[in-house]
């Protein structure tokens, strides 16, 4: 988040509280928008109850409105005062500011199109620039970190998931058939699914000897694999914990290993950099 | 808990039974009181179920009002002997403690205050209570701090599981919707949760091929998600393993790293303190 | 296994080929008897499926009464070799020995004791001689020590659940009643199990809104406790192997650090002791 | 893959080609050969469901009959330039490859020999060829020397599962009997399956309150008998990338300890080796 000069001082002024969140005014905005769209997905969520439906459409419908008026307000603030307005028109939020205002403006013309609400949804993900307010990127950076030191190894592990449901899948389509619900194979590779995750509806279920025996072996399969991703992330955990700490160092007498929430030096006693800034932080791009 | 002198020699007596567990009287009444909780609580029980109420209805009730009897008695007296009675009573505990035995009382002139008797069940924390006359109180401090460290690890995580249940309930929600018993985005959001966590009741299930697409992606997600915690939790717990490990140290010649059950130092055989005054326990205050 | 001298040499043959692991004769008889037993059990799960019955019910009794036949002469004969009977008679397997042949000669008189022929299933822990046999001795004792040092940690755990179910049970009851198929407290503390632990079988699910709501919080705090168990025999596990490999010692040079698995040591190339040898193992007592 | 001198200039070519994934030629061929059998499964798969077999079956069925005449050229030239014909012959990719193409060939004659097809699904193993290609060789060779240390481990705690499963099923069958559902001890060992291992369908249920506490205890004994496979791997894959640290030496200063990834040594600066060349690969015999 460059703190670049603009030349007019209100575009600067709009830009620092609505794209920052380092002022009191930044953090004030930023908690705003949070509380109106947790507000939006509410009575996006309440509206699909027949009952709430009958009894309070109208007003709820009414605060929707509003509420799309608001976010497309700042929407069109956001492009005004930002330096770069197509690369934020572009970017990920940019896209997604969009949509989340448009289903309210077309639902009139195109029937259906009310149902696009939903793409609301994704605005939730900015709940998570509420970590940086209060202070747990750290931790978050962390998990993201290792779970990125094991995208190869999860890959392979889903690699060879996909591989288990494919065969057991058709496997089981052969013994059991259609006439004991196993339809198609795309139906059998749900159901080998639905099994080795441990899920178990029981909409389909094996009903011949033969077919209980495949099924019991996809089950102790499904339940000992869920060990591989388990093992993985841990190891990278543990791994990333371990590096993390040798990263904090004191700045008098430069000793490390400190935990993670330790505030001063325990050699030394003197005072270490503030947790959140220990590291460099792995920002979500927010322009 | 302090030891400090009462002027009453009575009301220090039962002080020290009541609130103290390191007397053998004190423990004897810890482990009465535990006793009789856990009757109340198995009567509580017996009497929902139709058969028992019919045959030894009438026994049942008298003992647990007998048992209630003795409870108000405990009350009375916790409240009498406590050097701070209205700290007593604004505590956990002592809230617990009076909604344990209102219930019985005002049942005759409330219809349905009966079913209030489930707070009751908040009492049996206080088996926990019992930990410490087990000498279990070291592991389970282990237990909690692993978990008081990990807590905003285990926070980003519930976030995240959060997030994912609303996308894929609502997602579910339109691609399903109502006439395949996905009413409500509320009742698809329950759906999502009932999938992702791998419970799969079975009561509502995707009946499109598109919605068993989605299905599968939210299973597979969730088996895998599963890894996350666990690998918090594990990382946290091998940490205060080892850290703990560093703490105890011998008497003697003040070497570190020994076994949490080693009762001798295994570099001079001198005698460790005992393992359950080893680290300053997590008291959960009582008064 | 002390190898004490017996007055005579029959007995003391029979009881080195019988009750001993160390000659080829004694391996060659525990083999066959895991053969004699693998086969009975197999002929108890035969018999209860109706089709097999019918058509090989006569030839299978035969089968069976002559190998509850020849496990009676080994109980006899274990009994007469053994230097002290009376401790074999009352030990672990002995009990299991005498259990498992009663129900045939019982039968003809007693009705419903075939039934009791599955307690012969108690004797199929015998096929965990085997692991001696076979050299997985060692890892059997490293997952038993891990789990004998987890087992503080693993009965604070359950005694958690134990809890969490009844509170939760106790919540479903009030809330859903014997209308929604929550008849009694008890059936609703089995559905908390169902659903805490994933199972998620859908004979009882919630139907209210409430319901469902207590129904989805069991879900997410069972899917994430489930971490805790984990963690516990993760971090034993991982401290056993690694003061494990503390304990294998090179005769040569006396440098440790060994892998499980080596054979030679990899300073000075040395043979190291037989992997099954290095830790004195957690012997099951026979006698 | 030894890369000896073939005596026919053409046989050599194509043996390069394709069988080995060095040269670029050779990595075409793999990515042409696996999006071949990846559309061939595909079609398998959508020939499967009645509507697409309605509509499309006939198309369908020529680009599989083109196909199954490319892979039989493939299996042709595969013998002609391979050194030793009749050591691929007998390889399990020579088999596999042998029974992908037999169906299509034997239908016509044998009915029901289209659903051997589902042996082709056996062919996607290939697709862990393209694991060498993208460099994900070295993390596929971790996991598998991980589950290659935890082998014996794994061995014991599926036996403890086996014979847990045997004991419960058979409590279960004595307890409910037929008229439950439970109508035989291989079906009970099958509810037993499902519900240790958390799947849970519901098709068989107890009734009896005796059941139904059974089977409390064969779901909490799962739900924590889990922890010990995912402990297992866990451990090893924290000892494998561990020891896989220590191996990785600069060749500048030689110190150890570089991360999996690391590119340069992080104590003088000098390029590592190449991460994919690091360690002797576990390779999987293709000849």
């Amino acid at each position: 988040m460059e703190q670049e000069q603009h030349p007019h001082p209100l575009k600067n002024r709009l830009y620092v509280i609505i794209f920052g969140t380092h002022t009191s005014a930044g953090r004030a905005f930023d908690i705003g928008l949070l509380i109106a769209i947790l507000t939006s997905l509410c009575i996006v969520v309440a509206q699909s109850v027949p009952e709430i439906q009958l009894a309070y459409g109208v007003p709820l419908h009414y605060i929707e409105l509003g509420l799309t008026g608001l976010f497309t307000i700042e929407y069109l603030v956001r492009l005004y005062c930002s330096p770069k307005p197509f690369a934020y028109a572009r970017s990920y939020y940019g896209v997604v500011d969009l949509l989340a205002i448009l289903p309210t403006y077309i639902a009139p013309f195109v029937p259906g199109a009310s149902y696009m609400v939903v793409i609301r949804m994704l605005r939730i993900m900015r709940i998570f620039r509420i970590l940086r307010l209060v202070g747990y990127l750290q931790d978050s950076n962390l998990l993201l970190r290792s779970l990125l030191m094991a995208r190869r190894k999860v890959f392979i592990f889903f690699s060879t998931v996909g591989i288990l449901v494919t065969i057991f899948g058709s496997l089981i389509y052969v013994i059991e058939g259609p006439e004991h619900g196993f339809t198609s194979i795309p139906k059998s590779i749900y159901w080998a699914i639905v099994t080795i995750t441990t899920v178990g509806y029981g909409d389909i279920v094996p009903q011949t000897g033969l077919g209980k025996t495949i099924a019991s072996l996809t089950m102790l399969l499904g339940y000992s694999i869920l060990a591989v991703p388990t093992g993985i992330i841990t190891a990278e955990l543990n791994n990333e914990m371990k590096s993390h700490r040798q990263l904090v160092k004191c700045p008098n007498c430069s000793k490390s290993g400190h935990e993670t929430e330790a505030m001063f030096c325990k050699y030394c006693g003197s005072e270490l950099a503030d947790p959140d800034q220990r590291v460099v932080p792995v920002e979500t791009s927010d322009k």
